[in-house]
């Protein structure tokens, strides 16, 4: 590989996030078991979710808003404004909560930043995503910040156009399979997978989608710089 | 002036957009009216805005929740399933409105477009200012489209850094004196305003704060062609 740019995935990448919405999800749920099990609400607040991908796209404002509609669906006359207010503090301490980063995450781009350029590949909310970089103390490390509002292949030939290199020597780092291998893979470029113990159902893949499709996986994010 | 690049806000600088928000908070008003008048409505609702913009930002998903969470202070105990569903509603028919262009906007770009470099500057959400580019037929005038957080100094500096131009080759065209025009003084860029109409209160700034500073006003788009 003659990589010269590496992008990395931030959340679940970096630093834990979707722990943060699995204890949201959980909160809520728990709000809900006067009418509906756990299982049955998590249904409910994913079909709400994946209805409005479209027009609120990822991050937690459209995870609260899933919620307050989800609420107002299951629990009917009876939603109460304590229940409304309980949701926009779940959401709320989510937009406030610590970044905590994986181990070795910054001597691993202590090392990187010597040979290769490093940029923050995220999707999501843009001011959300800047807050967490600004909390991770990683800001200087990365060349510049890309939140995308998607993470397809038109996204990562933009980027690629941007930095004014060919793909073969772009490599991408994340957890993801639908957002950080498959659509840089399918472009050309390079991708190591790292993968976390929590994956959000919206970001799994078929396995017949990873069918001839080669990428390295690792456990953690240090083995990246022996990769290389 | 020697401009290479010039910056052009997208909300109520080549489109309707503030519009939209009015038609929001009057709904919203109505659905409040059972207890409280319209101006007692506004205020807390913007009050609402302002204790929220640093962790929800710009956009039309914190217009939502700051809206549900004005809704539950005032109506308490008597906030309704209906209400939630209504508020909802509002905002996602916003996120559905058509994209309306000011007059001479896309002829005036084809112009600039063979003499400068254009670049779409909006601050607010990601996902849907690139709804709104796409829906407007602009896409193409410009070099790319940069969605800042929010518009301060800071973030201009960046943007020409990025560019690889000096201050002074650059020019910001827009209808917000605090986000399109002060900031980019500061840093030494030129500025063009064009007033609309309409000004979201967060928008405004006081007279003292434009003390000395100089710049164009222009009444409509195509007036920016004779100015450069």
């Amino acid at each position: 590989m003659s990589i010269r740019v590496i992008g990395f995935d931030a959340d679940d990448t970096l630093w834990i996030n979707e722990n943060y919405f699995r204890e949201g999800e959980r909160k809520f749920c728990a709000l809900m078991l006067p009418w509906h099990t756990e299982e049955k609400t998590m249904t409910l607040l994913y079909n709400n979710e994946m209805d409005t991908l479209d027009i609120y796209g990822f991050g937690i404002k459209g995870f609260m808003l899933s919620m307050i509609e989800t609420a107002s669906q299951i629990a009917k006359e009876e939603l109460t404004t304590d229940i409304v207010h309980e949701i926009i503090s779940i959401g709320k301490n989510m937009l406030l909560k610590p970044v905590e980063l994986f181990k070795n995450v910054a001597s691993t781009l202590e090392v990187l930043k010597q040979k290769y350029r490093l940029v923050l590949v995220t999707k999501g909310d843009l001011l959300d995503q800047e807050r967490k970089l600004k909390k991770s103390g990683l800001e200087n490390y990365f060349h510049h910040i890309e939140v995308m509002s998607d993470k397809h292949e038109a996204n990562y030939k933009r980027l690629i156009q941007h930095l004014d290199i060919r793909p073969e020597e772009f490599v991408m780092v994340g957890n993801s399979l639908r957002s950080d291998i498959l659509p840089v893979k399918k472009i050309g470029a390079h991708a190591i997978y790292i993968p976390y113990d929590l994956t959000w159902q919206h970001e799994t893949v078929d396995a017949h989608d990873l069918h001839n499709i080669q990428f390295d996986t690792v456990s953690e994010i240090s083995e990246v710089i022996n990769l290389l």
